[in-house]
């Protein structure tokens, strides 16, 4: 058996191509232009790159992009100063503030400070906390990228038995909510945990968030099982080079896994895709609008 | 085997003394008395209980209890102005407003309303969200209550696999951030997962919060496994009479859990004794004081 291959990039393609449909479709309607806007404090290289494709695909949808760039001395008072600027700016739908932030700044504070309607990063305790209730919530881009993943081999994912590895705020965590959500039943392992081969053994689903490149081996999974690799680590060749490779040993978990996502080309394909899905949601609820249809 | 009773009368007794000596510390130290406002809006017999047994332990506490009724019909403008003013009084320091509220009333924006840091039910979407990214929070109080009757029986429960039956915002969901902080291994099941007997068989730890009379059978526990029943419903005896069961047939469990607490006289006893752990511990918080020892 060799796994079918869950193709990130066909899939973020085919969900930003929906939005750009739907973002038309209220601009004709309702005269609606969903904005974003982009904080960027400082100038790690890492975080350029993320932004200028931000910028980009956000453009490419229809919706309007704002970018704002502070320099990495910049006051708390002052990033707080914009922020709410922008939670005023009826213009501006979604708000991101690029992470990780310079030393001596806030981060919660910053992300506190973000009007939850507008918190398109799904960071906002607000959000965690409609998101942890069973509510309607923005919620966090990557865990809804692998939600949507599944969801391309899988119809329902209703009493399924969930794995999830890794309990991150940005990921493990949320995810787990999302699941609940699909009605899988769902197990949350971490570090702590013992006898992973045997948790994971169990899973039909598998979602590996813990940061340790190819940890999960092929032997631990169920046969058939759906692999959704978040990790991503850059490792040394035997030529002296690099590559990236996931949680998963993807080459051992080909042969027993049903379907898999490659790392690169899999989930984070998805981060910057479901980044528009939320500014185009949150543009419709502040401007009370239906939920649109993607 | 007979398994140990977890007697949450006794535990609960106990924690209410430890928090009458902190208040006592905190008084004599810092001149502080723990305020706790409790709202009932209509006269539900079983709510009214509820509010009495609330002010009695608050008082013996050595806190202040404040109550205030209102009709069943008022308006909701009205029970927002009261929230208010109890957010502002320096006095008060947790407010719970008892559910269910009177129908025409709208519970979410009450609970909204609140003050998060006097939250003491844990109810806020904001302390919600900071339990979920494993926060310092105010915690809703019967997943609470069952963690200390856990640590009655274990002292720490890293690793162990929990499993947490039922999904409720008051229960399930917070209880597995509470059993997560706790580095345990957490499957949260629910009505829609399969095989339920099966994944009960794995765990060390086992939380029913279902509401289904004695779903849970002897047969389906792991032998040696802790077993807290957080339901509690009214059947029919063969006398005619009723008695009180809870989600696990007790009986069957006995003779296979190590430990298992009672319905009634387990969870239910514990429920007050943590809202008046919640209140000394905003009242120390708003104070700026250090988390009190309990």
């Amino acid at each position: 058996m060799t796994a079918e291959i869950i193709d990130g990039k066909v899939i973020a393609a085919e969900l930003r191509a929906r939005v750009a449909d739907e973002v038309a479709r209220v601009k004709r309607e309702h005269n609606l232009v969903p904005g974003l806007a982009v904080v960027l404090v400082g100038n790690d290289p890492a975080s350029e790159v993320y932004v200028r494709s931000k910028r980009t695909q956000t453009q490419a949808a229809g919706m309007t992009s704002f970018e704002h760039k502070l320099p990495a001395d910049v006051s708390q008072a002052d990033l707080l100063a914009l922020v709410a600027k922008l939670n005023r700016d009826p213009a501006v739908h979604g708000i991101l503030v690029q992470l990780p932030l310079p030393k001596g700044l806030n981060t919660e504070a910053v992300i506190n400070a973000i009007d939850p309607a507008k918190d398109v990063d799904g960071l906002h305790p607000n959000n965690a906390g409609r998101l942890a209730g069973g509510f309607e919530a923005l919620s966090p881009c990557t865990p809804l990228g692998c939600i949507i993943l599944t969801k391309s081999v899988h119809a329902s994912l209703e009493g399924m038995n969930a794995i999830v590895l890794g309990r991150s705020n940005l990921v493990g965590r949320p995810l787990v909510q999302l699941l609940l959500n699909e009605n899988a039943t769902v197990t949350i392992a971490h570090s702590r945990s013992r006898d992973l081969p045997d948790l994971v053994k169990r899973a039909d689903l598998v979602y590996a968030a813990v940061g340790k490149a190819e940890m999960v081996r092929g032997d631990w999974l169920k046969p058939g099982a759906t692999v959704i690799d978040i990790g991503i680590t850059r490792i040394p060749k035997e030529d002296g080079k690099t590559r990236l490779v996931g949680d998963v040993a993807y080459q051992e978990a080909l042969g027993v896994a049903g379907a898999i996502t490659p790392v690169p080309g899999g989930v984070g394909q998805m981060t910057v895709a479901c980044l528009l899905v939320n500014t185009l949601r949150a543009a419709c609820a502040i401007a009370g609008l239906p939920k649109p249809a993607v």
